[in-house]
């Protein structure tokens, strides 16, 4: 089978290949050909592999070529980040709605020209959630709570999730939208995401720097691992199309904790010095956008696919630890952590 | 004050020109030019008034200059029916989805530039709700239901509305979405809707002619006559942004009637020989299509603007005489009705 990541260079996109080349096989069938679409080329090992073909540039301007290039499945992880977003309407508006518009057309236009129906996961968020006046987020958000996203970036998903909906209800793609947590702990550099500290406050202080959180300590929210991301992801590609009855969009498993419980998780697994790194500074643009977001996520559905949230945050800490640990590069990443 | 009305040669267009040409202020300001775009003509008795301007063709292309020429106040009613969206996937794309957001980006540029935030009411409809598998209708869809739209009108209608409420919270435009329900009876010939066949079974027999329902008699419905949807659309535009408590679609006021009722309604006013005018003959495309929406509606939110459903079905059918009584042409609308 040939398959297609938008994002495919990126955090969760690089993630998921490695996982999808390790395994050989997707939803019963082999793999033979990977083809990661991303503005940048894909880390070299990735690209070591005959099965992996790169596609870099912006995915708006690939979309046209695609539309003569069939795809047995698509991962459409691509996307501007939150803080972008909110930046740059425009970029946020072109990355985000008008690049999957486009990616859902090419699609379409194999299937009228005799292709087979391409299935595609669609990469939402938990974003797509937010309070409102008139209706209160309950205080587990749910697969059926009532969106009303309180930014670009929330607002772009869930049209994104409806639009999928769609254009599967019309037989041009089979979809389905996973609604990612926030994956931490996020190795690199912080990304313009306004959730970027949720990875910051645990990275940083382990390569020896010092981390600003930019909330207070009891400020809650649904996390999970990278590896959990991507068993989810693949988990909803293996569905049937039956296990979403009618509704295409539905929440990953998240481990809901506060910020509190993360940097206890830290000091428990690094040591007090390790968590003493992190100031608290409050930051109201960052504090603002947080303020709007779920306290924490139920996934009844994606529970019945077999998914299971991350046990603990000490586990998220130490799974980040590990991966540094079997990185050709990671060493740099543990340099605050004594041995 | 500086109005356009998109749809404004249509049939809820016209009627929303012609009240406030009579009102002749909307939100306590004068109205001073109403602009007319549709893809044909206004009506020449509007095109008299001295206020009004007509724009004839695609709104699409007339969006461009649009960027160069602020408005006060826009109500967005253009739009192509849910059975010609159905019927021409990209038809729908671009009539009801790139259309709003060429509008709205029309809108923001006018801000950028300077001008004053804009109102806009849209018209959503109650085509945005639908059942899965997995989430029931209520009874009667609310202001919160959540939203499952079953055909590619109400996908578009629903990424509209968020949309809308992501472009009102970066002060692009004061939005409020405004859901329409079916409304009823309309005059003239049956267009491209699934739901035309709501006026057709009333306004066939009463021009003397056979009609065909296609669906049974129990079917059940949300309708508002035109009259009660122009107000509510006015009212939804003179109302303060607070009253929406930060969420900007609620539901017009809903008449809940079943197609039994209406045609003893029809019977009531008009008498057993119009009534009979009307054969059931099953649709298995419209039926299936009507099977997916809901049977009835609640408008709490509306309520508290003051607005109220219509009585009866009987009032309906006898708004629909009076109008055609009216009307310098409409004797031939009634001459199936006995004097």
């Amino acid at each position: 089978m040939k398959l297609l990541i938008t994002g495919g260079a990126g955090f969760v996109g690089t993630r998921l290949a490695q996982a999808l080349l390790a395994r050989g096989t997707l939803a019963g069938r082999r793999i033979e050909t990977l083809v990661l679409a991303d503005q940048v080329a894909p880390r070299a090992e990735l690209l070591a592999d005959p099965r992996v073909k790169a596609r870099t540039g912006a995915l708006l301007a690939q979309c046209a070529a695609l539309r003569d290039e069939p795809f047995d499945g698509v991962f459409h992880l691509a996307s501007a980040v939150s803080g972008e977003c909110e930046a740059d309407f425009e970029l946020g508006l072109r990355s985000n709605l008008d690049s999957t518009r486009a990616l859902f057309d090419a699609l379409r236009a194999t299937v009228q020209h005799g292709a087979p129906v391409p299935r595609l996961v669609f990469s939402s968020s938990v974003a797509v959630f937010g309070p409102d006046a008139a209706v209160p987020l309950p205080p587990r958000v749910a697969d059926d709570t009532l969106p009303a996203p309180q930014t670009s970036y929330g607002t772009h998903k869930l049209m994104c999730e409806y639009l999928l909906a769609d254009y599967s209800r019309k037989g041009f793609i089979d979809g389905r939208a996973a609604r990612l947590m926030t994956v931490t702990v996020r190795p690199g550099r912080p990304n313009g995401a306004a959730s970027s500290f949720f990875s910051g406050i645990i990275r940083e202080p382990l390569a020896g720097d010092e981390a600003v959180c930019p909330v207070s300590a009891n400020v809650c929210h649904p996390v999970a691992s990278p590896a959990r991301t991507v068993e989810g992801l693949i988990a909803v590609y293996e569905a049937s199309r039956e296990a979403f009855h009618g509704r295409l969009a539905m929440n990953l498993p998240a481990l809901n904790v506060c910020v509190g419980q993360m940097l206890d998780a830290l000091e428990e697994v690094a040591g007090r010095a390790v968590r003493e790194r992190v100031r608290f500074e409050s930051d109201e643009r960052i504090a603002g956008i947080v303020a709007n977001w779920p306290k924490a996520a139920d996934a009844a559905r994606a529970a019945r696919l077999g998914l299971k949230p991350d046990g603990s945050f000490t586990d998220i800490v130490r799974q980040y630890i590990a991966d540094c640990e079997a990185a050709p590069d990671g060493a740099a990443a543990l340099k605050g952590l004594a041995r």
